[in-house]
């Protein structure tokens, strides 16, 4: 297969594998894309095709305005979401949507997950926030070009920014996650996942369990992502 | 192995044995039939053997009124259940039994699975119905043909369609799933034991939480099964 | 080596690796054994060794007062428990004790586990019995011995059988099960531990989960292990 | 590599390899050391590097004072919190530092973890503390070095060992543990998160579960830790 686009659907493709690996699927409940900004395109895992017998060569070319350049497949179902997310955020370089279980919970109970612990703040300084669902007009219009509005509705409305903050839930749905590029939007799904289930143990074991101190937050984020950072390589 | 239902056979096997390899079984506590229509029987696991000892040249050969057909093995206990409803229901091609964890646990709490999301919305449009426990009359009468009754009562006193609803947890027991053949029956029973573990921990994070609206509900089936369906390769 | 326990030995070494790899131990917390009853002893696991190091030449046989006939190493720490049960009870080839998770924690909640369900009574017919805590002067005195007689003042308390009743919770301690032979006592430490963990879900999903109705309980119980059992290929 | 601390840094790479393999941490969430007393010296892991990645010669080596010794990455974050525990504590050889899921919610919701049964007993005789938060002005201080203080204060407070109860919660935060060498380390990392996992579930099924009597609590720690010890084959 000769392509001009092959390191793009490479990169797709083995970020989509990270999925069933990181045990975040089963079946075909999730997808990631990879966006190329000087060729206006992202690649995004076709609908509906099981990993097992998933191929780069499958991955599908689409535009921001939601044609498909390149693939006999059809793209994801959610594809609309990841345009308009591109098209909006111009500093992302992929992003990754599962059905992880603990992530699905808190969707599903409609609630923010608290910021309870320093796994969390090594990651984002606030509440991961839970979108409230649609309203039934726009479920009837463009849905899930309306969904990629619905989190920026969101966003908005808490005041956050995307850049701070790399994950949300939908309410009702389930999270969508990115970062730089896909394999980090899918690292991002992981930990999301993480302190799903650790948020979750919290409140059983501690109903009344606080938030983290603000001096912790700001001491852990500073840390790893500060100006004096001393976490990591770099 | 010279027989005329060598590919039924494979088929029943092939998806008995993606029972253990989707975690939905210990030891011997599943089965899976598959029906070939234009013969009148169907393929079922013998009763009580291990997986691993399990090989497709084991598979029974039942006819819809019990009587063996084909094999040396006695087939599976549940036998009778399988028969009656591929002789109720005529859209159906293969049934799948479990005692996987979640679903056995709402069984056992004798309660619906009510649709908190879209994940549970993209397989069926109703709470997964849970059928009561049968009278003790009936318990001590034909128990697995009666079983099969158990559960057309339960669809009957619900308004709902096998063909819509391709699953029932029965009261105290556990799953039965179907579908169009024995491998989308197993699929079915995969996605009840996740949407069976999403529920319950949405319940433990917020007791309160809301069913999903009713325009959610109606635009993740139509996405997916709908008459202008756009999820999948078709 | 050269020794007339050579198929004794090997049978406890299969039935305790296979503790491992059903996922109900971790490190040394568990142990089974095998008895012999025409030559009047049991092999055993020796103490503290690591299921990756263990060889079926390390276990030790021991004779029902506790000498070690056979063996290097030292044997469990409960070795007398186990002769203490085989003394007493003549019809069991093997016992099984792990610290399983799920089964440990209904132990130390003091709580018997109720009959939920079929997959219970498919097993057995009564709650799961949980022995009261030993008191403070059996515990001064010989321990390991005076667990046996724990669960055997259990037994009688309730008035229920080990033939019928292959498991016990050790209150604040830990499963012990039993059986024919080895390999059936870790098949029931295995079905204790998955029969903890629907009932502790099922009080979860609905607290008020009502007892498996009698005319179910016996109907289960009896197509499996009774006079016209058609439950298996005998 | 020419290095005369090879030996140090292979014990300390094994034992952080063992993280991943016992489902202790997922990508770069833990880290563990060991010390060597002569040299005045400790190897621990560099910070940020994913465990797959991992070599022995990545491993750092660290004096006592926090300076670099040997080694071209930046060592854990958490390094200055391993040396003073180092310098502190004569007598232990190993650390380890995980952010393990039932660990950490235990640690979020700031309670100690009560001593329920004998799995704990045959470890620690007392509750698992759980240091309360570090107040403002020790965070925005020397943070890592103060960690160190805040377990030091804990166990002072509580009036309890280092010696004898080889782990800690760090409210807010997670688990650090330690032991004679790196291994025994991780290994009480598992037991820790072993014991978590089983309180949690015990506190659901029983809210008002009684911690284990003394003389159970007594018993069960001598037979492995006592003067009269017959656990293992010591």
């Amino acid at each position: 297969m000769s392509t001009k686009y092959k390191s793009l659907k490479e990169e797709c493709y083995e970020a989509n594998m990270e999925l069933p690996a990181l045990d975040l699927v089963v079946y075909t409940f999730g997808n990631v894309s990879a966006v190329d900004r000087s060729a206006g395109v992202f690649a995004i895992k076709p609908s509906g095709v099981p990993y097992d017998d998933l191929r780069w060569q499958d991955i599908v070319i689409v535009d921001l305005d939601n044609n498909v350049i390149e693939g006999n497949m059809r793209p994801s179902s959610d594809t609309k979401t990841h345009a308009y997310l591109y098209t909006e955020w111009e500093h992302i370089g992929g992003i990754s949507h599962t059905h992880a279980t603990y992530s699905v919970a808190w969707a599903q109970a409609q609630r923010d997950i608290p910021i309870f612990g320093t796994t969390h703040a090594d990651h984002l300084t606030t509440d991961i926030p839970c979108a409230p669902p649609m309203s039934d007009e726009l479920i009837a219009g463009n849905y899930e070009h309306m969904t990629g509005q619905q989190i920026l509705d969101c966003f908005s409305d808490k005041g956050i920014s995307y850049e701070e903050v790399e994950m949300v839930l939908l309410g009702n749905h389930g999270p969508f996650t990115w970062g730089k590029n896909a394999a980090k939007a899918v690292y991002n799904s992981k930990v999301l996942e993480e302190l799903a289930k650790m948020a979750y143990l919290t409140l059983q074991i501690n109903p009344a369990a606080p938030r983290l101190k603000d001096a912790l937050i700001k001491k852990h984020y500073e840390r790893k992502h500060g100006k004096n950072a001393y976490y990591g390589q770099e």
